[in-house]
């Protein structure tokens, strides 16, 4: 630790940052910056340079981890009190380790782009489990970037969990949805509006070679018809059974696995 | 309502008997019955002659449905007071909507396969929202069974409602996995173990033309070594990102995805 600074009073004004940026969108957006907590995703954001400004360890996590070196690469490492620590967790049984980050820069969405990219657009999604979970398959798959609009917010830690490091790997950019689909027909990327119309291309009989981009809507909505208008293209996922649709996570991830496994040069993995 | 009990003790023994269904597993494989709570699965569950027993409203409820004719379908209808509802809830914000439901007899594994079929088989899988979200997907892609050897049980609560009526629709079965791998290769249905390993075969390129079953490991230590053998066929994921493995059910969701592709006759949806 390169700081002996350890911290045993909850109001310390280090720890209520803390958890003024775990509790308060405003105050992430303002800032710039988010919390991650756990042993995984903070050595994960560790290997960013500049990406992470403090890291908090429990007296009880330092016992066990030790003093990792990969801590010294956050500006600051501070040793709490497990009573301190607890003020900070979102977790039933916190791990103990916690960091504030900086929100990379968000690129502009026609600097993302390229001719034969394959991209993913949530609208309205508001469950920060599936939007997680899309993050870490898009991650998984080698997608070129997802878009997001009118979502929520992909720096919450309920999404920063769930996506177990892929947030900060994965090219994400919050836009508004007619000018992004404009753009994108102006690059000559296909949108195809994922539905639920039985008049819609089925998935498996969809090619997507060059530049494509998904658009996904809302887990109880789906998209509206001026983006599925704006998109000129609609597929859908055949369905053989019961129910009247797929969570909209494992829709997305079943889209992306479709949109990227022609694609050459990968690595292997479940 | 069939009948016009209204029971206002939180320890009526039809209430007591529902919260000890809903929280004991072994009371629930003793008796086969299970719970489930919510106007939609409980509404689902009604469509089967014979599988709901009793059904528990809320006053609350009970005015904001009407008497639901659906209800006159299980064997008894009990108007209960909003207290015996919370006493009974396994949500933050109950809907008072509650059944006791009989589980469908279990058909032996070899009654479940048939020469072209598609299955998932699942080992040691432990978490039941993943059980859940596998469960709708294998029934919107239409696979003709799942199979779960040493996984969490089927009928507990969290399952059932993660699963969306679709643990009625989907044919389940819970076996040992080396008699069932000995099994699918006497009818010649071939068994494919799902693994991170680089020379596997890549999901892009394998033929699911036949009858097969994807085999489906532990969220965190995968298939052991003994039913990888069993099964004679690997298969992977080509992951091109930075995760080591997508999450167990988008894995699932993908290679049923592939598994089904290809057949006919499905309507369609998101």
């Amino acid at each position: 630790m390169h700081s002996t600074l350890r911290i045993t009073a909850r109001d310390n004004p280090a720890v209520k940052h803390y958890r003024r940026l775990r509790d308060n969108k405003r105050a992430r957006r303002e800032e710039r910056l988010f919390v991650a907590e756990g042993l995984r995703i903070v050595c994960d954001a560790l290997q960013y340079p500049g990406l992470v400004q403090q890291v908090f360890v429990t007296d009880t996590a330092a016992e066990r981890t030790g003093a990792l070196p990969e801590f010294r690469k956050a500006d600051a490492c501070l040793r709490i009190s497990d009573a301190v620590g607890e003020s900070m967790t979102d977790t039933y049984h916190t791990q103990g380790i916690f960091a504030v980050c900086r929100m990379p820069a968000q690129l502009p969405p026609a600097a993302l782009l390229r001719q034969d990219g394959r991209y993913l657009v949530l609208c309205d999604l508001q469950d920060p489990g599936n939007m997680g979970m899309i993050l870490r398959t898009a991650d998984a798959l080698g997608m070129d970037a997802v878009f997001s609009a009118g979502s929520c917010e992909m720096y919450s830690p309920k999404v920063v969990r769930a996506a177990m490091g892929s947030l900060l790997r994965v090219s994400v950019c919050e836009t508004s949805p007619l000018p992004l689909a404009a753009l994108l027909h102006q690059r000559q990327i296909c949108s195809y509006a994922a539905v639920p119309a039985k008049d819609a291309q089925p998935l498996n009989e969809c090619s997507f070679d060059g530049g494509c981009a998904v658009w996904i809507g809302n887990e109880g909505n789906g998209l509206p018809d001026e983006l599925i208008a704006a998109c000129g293209q609609t597929v859908t996922i055949p369905m053989r059974g019961g129910p009247e649709s797929l969570n909209a996570a494992m829709a997305a991830g079943i889209l992306m696995w479709e949109m990227t496994r022609g694609r050459k040069g990968g690595a292997h993995g479940t």
